[in-house]
């Protein structure tokens, strides 16, 4: 085992620090995967994503305590990317935080987004394999929208679980499709209200059209009571035995690393591009693009020869 | 004037088909581009979005009536990004076609996602343009959602008008972060039921954490019964003439352009990318990454050290 990685089980500033590093990418963040990559593969990764009001930090906060009367170590990842421009609203994580504190069985970590398509998910795919590696048994990776950012995150996770609520507004609008697609276990929560059982109803509807040879599972909780949450990580279970069974853990795996790969390498030539329009030469194509003497497709030519 | 241009501009099915073309990207698109370029810079291009069940579609029906009064040719291009995976909505436009059916005046088209993030918005884009060689006087571009895809879709637009309904939830949640700051005239649709002025109160307020010079107008309207069209109309020209008087039409067009030529490399790069990967030595170095013998960064640099 590397230095990095024994300083990373015992030492929480390290671990801050290390996945602060990542987050900026770079050679340091590089550094950082090299070191500790072989260390992990041992964590459950979780996605658990849904509109916000669905009570997806409640869950999460369920889960934790679940995870940890087993004696399980448990991270948390929450990310916002709904806000692309703004720089990200923070979830709910101080006062959970708060909740947990003293417990160092619980991380907390919330990300911001990375202002680019895809930096946030690569930010995120790299904190997960930092908390992986500094052994955590479960890392939960939660998500607000459901956007492309999304989507690749949640490819991150092992098994996702999608929350709703009854009340969103029309259903059929309000989950938005190819949600349901990336949903391994569907949650409806606040399943004591009026509406939960149409909404079950619905989402079973919805599921008919699925078609993924797992049938996710709908389980009804009341998070705020803690209601449904045994049964929950029971499904999880049952999803994650699915995967080894079938051997899809291997595929989804090599599926995820293959679409992480192409967005890191997007994500590095995107900033070389940048550059190379940052000079005068870059500032001049631009003004005959203004003009409309040269077409952006012969401009994305010229660039990519640049490059290449 | 070219050839391509002139049809386009009195045959139907070359129209359709050149959307079409530049839709499928590659060589056809290219040349497609550099044809009809210098014939744009003609249409008045606008953008409208907001959460689905705002009424987008009804105001974007009373928008070109209002346009079609003024005998101006109007273009819809309606986009759904949402479903990334499944292969997107079709929006209510075939209702809206049979609405304008034999008005040469309207044309109506309708974008798929593309499947890959960055692909719909160079779709968009290059459709705007052929529909602005076309000599559309007005092009409309109908996106729903809030994401990132949309934030770009926008920049293809002079002037962004987001839509939004008293009643659609918790309204601090219902309107994303990040979308407030893409739109240039806010729309308070359905003005006439309870809680459209507690919205517009709340619209206010968010808009004073604007930095934005442009300071957004908030437009009431009632789309079913038209009302609010000639506000709209009116405000949506005050905001393009502050953009011709103070010089951010061109300083947004050469953003746009910067931002959209990064995508278009993107792309380009992502499908070598994927064919590299799809190699044996691709398969070797996904093996070593599932294995993790090798990690990510560095699997990553060797990509692009092989690209360029």
């Amino acid at each position: 085992m590397s230095e990095l990685v024994e300083r990373l089980r015992h030492e929480r500033l390290t671990l801050t620090r290390t996945i602060s590093m990542v987050e900026n990418g770079g050679a340091g963040a590089a550094n950082v995967l090299r070191e500790i990559t072989p260390a992990t593969g041992h964590a459950r990764v979780l996605g658990i994503t849904g509109p916000p009001g669905a009570g997806k930090s409640t869950l999460v906060n369920q889960l934790i305590h679940f995870y940890r009367g087993q004696g399980k170590q448990v991270a948390i990842v929450a990310v916002d990317p709904s806000s692309s421009i703004s720089g990200g609203a923070v979830l709910g994580d101080r006062i959970r935080m708060q909740e947990f504190y003293g417990d160092s069985g619980v991380f907390i970590r919330s990300m911001a987004s990375r202002g680019q398509v895809g930096g946030l998910s690569a930010a995120t795919n790299d904190a997960v394999r930092v908390l992986d590696a500094a052994g955590f048994d479960v890392v939960i990776i939660e998500t607000v929208g459901a956007g492309q950012d999304e989507v690749s995150i949640a490819r991150a996770a092992q098994t996702t679980i999608l929350v709703e609520v009854p009340g969103l507004g029309d259903d059929v609008q309000s989950i938005k499709a190819g949600i349901l697609e990336i949903a391994d276990v569907l949650v409806v929560n606040k399943g004591d209200v009026p509406g939960a059982d149409k909404l079950i109803t619905y989402l079973k509807t919805m599921l008919t059209y699925s078609h993924y040879d797992w049938k996710p599972p709908i389980v009804k909780t009341v998070a705020v009571e803690g209601k449904g949450i045994d049964e929950l990580a029971a499904q999880i279970d049952k999803h994650f035995a699915y995967l080894e069974q079938s051997g899809k853990l291997t595929d989804r795996t090599r599926a995820a690393l293959h679409d992480e790969l192409i967005e890191r390498v997007k994500l590095e030539l995107a900033a070389r591009i940048a550059a190379q329009l940052n000079t005068a030469a870059g500032a001049a194509m631009l003004d005959e693009l203004v003009s409309r003497e040269l077409d952006v497709a012969t401009a994305a030519r010229r660039l990519v020869e640049g490059l290449c």
